[in-house]
């Protein structure tokens, strides 16, 4: 029996603001210190393990954190939602994309079918497209190779795919995996269709067009550009373009497309990544068996954070300081920094899944909360961002909790010794030195050369930015946004904050207006 | 005479926190609404409007702004800077970036030199050389054109070089002023550097090393790994190389570099755009030409800059109505959103701009200030970003100011009409839609469709993203910084919070640690 229950009303949360909050700098100092980072890490599949030594809570604090756990039934939940119930409260839908990458329980049927085998016939109709293409046996009017794809789509059917394709195309360069090059169209802007044609050989390009509903505005507006440019480029558009959507989207049976690939209901825009949404395009750019690799390293994660032990649990613990954090200490805001430029937009892609997810005011019975939810997400990857906003993580006057992450080994294995070091030791002892600053700070007569320290991180540390390792990331953040939404009582799965905008966009469009909307729609010569 | 007083010890900090709040959604809604956007609104140059008729303000409360503009004498306060005063109180330095694109008032001798004429002749310095480039006068060994520039350079020398870069490279296209296509390397990760040069062609490319100092870890280890590249390929690097630095830097002198353009220390990095730094990448790129229109914008910009009356200066303005905000209600974040794809890099310069300036606990003489500074900056190009986090943006438990920017027409000018309307069109409705959207909101019974509104923005309208629009844009931003860098009595323009990771940095490389960061260190294998 599970109680969906409000944050506050339950007697481990009162009791988890009841305890005294950890002195950070004094807990990290020392000998205590070094013992905290050696004890406070959690494997997280994918020869990566999650170290939250810095983080503000202490063996007390990790006991309540562990009560909270279980009174709110985290493991549970999950457990329910990967046994197919309708946790998607509002939609009234089940949440799925955990059996884009493995089955965690139950069978589950919906619609009549077995939805871990639908989505693996998915997986293997776009794995025999990629090879096709590959190998040359589908190709271009010419009988010429395709060299690239590019993605059409919005939201989660961009972000997640951009940020995952972005972190492995040095990989595969390094391993001579990288099939095609992959290009991204997302916005209604125009420029943004225009820019990446003025950079691509259309004639030897693919096209995916990525809308679940079929009818995404921005998405279906970028089209009919796209086809638009092939036709003034004497090519046939339905040779150039795939689709993926939903079964029942007017897209999905349309002749307009090589081939289309299918996802559901049960799979939201921001957690589609390991679904078709992410299969095509990376399954084209680094060939299927990558993308294989990645979900593995995805459903690794994904069987970890079944553990109902908080402290073996790295996305469940996670969640839980994040709460702490958010809601005892009062921080609104999280910085996600990657030591590893590979990952640029893997803080985009988490901004979008987090805040989408949980930044919301009503539980999951559309009943007002009494307390705050989702933080801000913001980041970028070190050590770029040491020379830029980190003045404000470190002296400014809010205290902005940090999410690390680092790899010992790089990408592509070329570098240089300058000063006794190469420049991957140089990335590590940065992240290292970073995050003893923020949490012990250091004293200075001067006091604009004082820092107070008491600022909390977390480290995850992998091996190397592998797609195994990408795909435990992806779940790893994936899961601690869904187990903080249970914290919260929210339903994380839908989004209806998306909609009144799009609705008065039509207006305007419609010159529908009146009032201020009329004025700015004057000043913008709509 | 100029007072540097605490913000909190103005008696018309006082009077503003005694005012009544507005009710956001009420003025906006009606024919209110439409007074206020039609009226609040201030020419920014380059034909360019701040409309801050949806911002939490109404006459009243632009008194009271006024009258803190007046008791804290901003606009005497940025006379002294642009007049030679010591501003970097810190630093012991004069303040000096708007004399790269202008000069406001008095001749400003420093060093021995008239500073104006000194940064005139730079730009003529790298003028001549991006000139000459073009022209097939300076050539590679085997004397053909290069046809790629890379910056090589951390924090000021990337990002804000780099988000102009891309806010131009369409327009440039469209123009048929694209004259070498840019790359940039940044992080010390060797990945971004291998990755770089992956993707060039090193016989045909310059490299612009860009430090101030000489000693920037970052950029000398880059420098590095490029110069392997070269010499591995059978290149000579000091054909292909160029430096920015100071007159008094290691590199200033040196025959590794075919030239070397001069800044000085009265230039932060994050305001170093319109200098060399920006100067020499982007005359490269797009042309001298280009790059003189973009200073013209950012001069527009600093000359209204000047204004002391209030309601004529969006710059002053957009700050005053910021520190209210921030201060008084109480917000702690603010996001940037351009509806321009083109812009997509510029909220993360703005994010350094704006806090690493104003990120501080201390007053300009050192002392703790009682109140908070700057906000976290972040966001992303809509329309994007409605499809990410503007979820929390609407119904998350925080309210986030925003400030819009928007272009009537797109820079590549080649468009579609689906359902009526152009892309542009669709671009350009969104963003009206949103302030409304985030202003007013919409009553439902169902509380999950239910938007509170009495969220804040303004919006930038412009013509087009030109060159003298991002320099105006540029600019503003700069000046919104430094008003409220004065407002709260901060020394806006040092930045000793990057001080410490650079010191535990360097023991880390030396073995020299102990403690915690020793088993960081283990962890990491370093």
């Amino acid at each position: 029996m599970i109680n969906w229950n409000n944050m506050d009303t339950l007697s481990a949360y009162a009791a988890l603001k009841a305890v005294q909050p950890i002195d950070l700098r004094a807990s990290m100092s020392g000998e205590n210190g070094a013992q905290r980072v050696k004890s406070y890490s959690i494997p997280m599949g994918s020869s990566m393990d999650f170290n939250y030594g810095a983080r503000p809570v202490d063996d007390a604090i990790l006991e309540k954190l562990a009560a909270f756990a279980e009174e709110a039934q985290l493991a549970e939940k999950f457990a329910a939602l990967y046994n197919g119930a309708v946790i998607n409260t509002g939609e009234k839908r089940l949440v799925l994309h955990h059996m884009c990458r493995g089955q965690l329980g139950d069978d589950v049927v919906a619609d009549g079918v077995n939805k871990r085998a639908f989505y693996v016939e998915q997986q293997r109709k776009f794995t025999e497209l990629a090879n096709k293409v590959h190998a040359g046996e589908i190709t271009n009017a010419d009988g010429e190779k395709f060299t690239t794809v590019v993605q059409i789509g919005i939201g989660g059917s961009d972000l997640g795919p951009r940020a995952i394709y972005l972190a492995l195309e040095n990989w595969a360069k390094a391993n001579n995996t990288l099939k095609m090059k992959a290009e991204f169209i997302s916005n209604v802007d125009p420029d943004d269709a225009a820019g990446v044609l003025s950079k691509i050989d259309v004639a030897h390009t693919l096209f995916i067009l990525v809308s679940k509903s079929g009818t995404t505005l921005e998405t279906l507006t970028n089209e009919s550009f796209v086809k638009d440019a092939l036709v003034k480029a004497g090519l046939n558009p339905s040779k150039h373009m795939l689709a993926v959507t939903s079964e029942t989207s007017p897209l999905a049976k349309s002749s307009d497309y090589l081939a289309a690939f299918f996802m559901d209901d049960y799979i939201g825009g921001r957690y589609s990544s390991t679904s078709a949404v992410g299969g095509a395009v990376l399954s084209l750019a680094f060939g299927p068996e990558v993308f294989e690799k990645f979900l593995a390293g995805a459903a690794e994660a994904d069987a970890l954070a079944k553990n109902p032990d908080l402290r073996k649990n790295a996305a469940m613990l996670d969640a839980l300081i994040g709460v702490y954090e958010r809601n005892v200490l009062g921080y609104p805001t999280t910085a996600v920094l990657p030591y590893s430029q590979a990952l640029s937009r893997f803080p985009a892609h988490l901004q979008q899944l987090d805040m989408e997810s949980n930044g919301k005011s009503v539980n999951r019975f559309g009943e007002s909360v009494n307390y705050v939810t989702g933080p801000v997400i913001f980041g970028e990857p070190g050590t770029n961002g040491q020379h830029s906003f980190y003045q404000l993580l470190h002296q400014g006057t809010d205290i902005i909790p940090l999410q690390f992450v680092g790899f010992k080994n790089s990408q592509m294995g070329s570098d240089v010794v300058i000063q006794g070091s190469t420049s991957q030791q140089k990335l590590c002892a940065n992240v290292a030195a970073q995050i003893m600053a923020f949490a012990c700070g250091k004293d200075d007569d001067n006091r604009n050369k004082y820092f107070a320290g008491g600022r909390p991180s977390s480290i995850i540390i992998g091996e190397k930015l592998t797609p195994e390792a990408v795909g435990a990331l992806l779940a790893h953040f994936e899961n601690k946004v869904m187990f903080q939404g249970f914290a919260w009582n929210l339903n994380s799965f839908d989004q209806e904050g998306v909609q009144l905008g799009k609705v008065l966009a039509k207006k305007v469009l419609a010159h529908d207006t009146d009032g201020a909307l009329k004025v700015y729609s004057d000043l913008l010569n709509i």
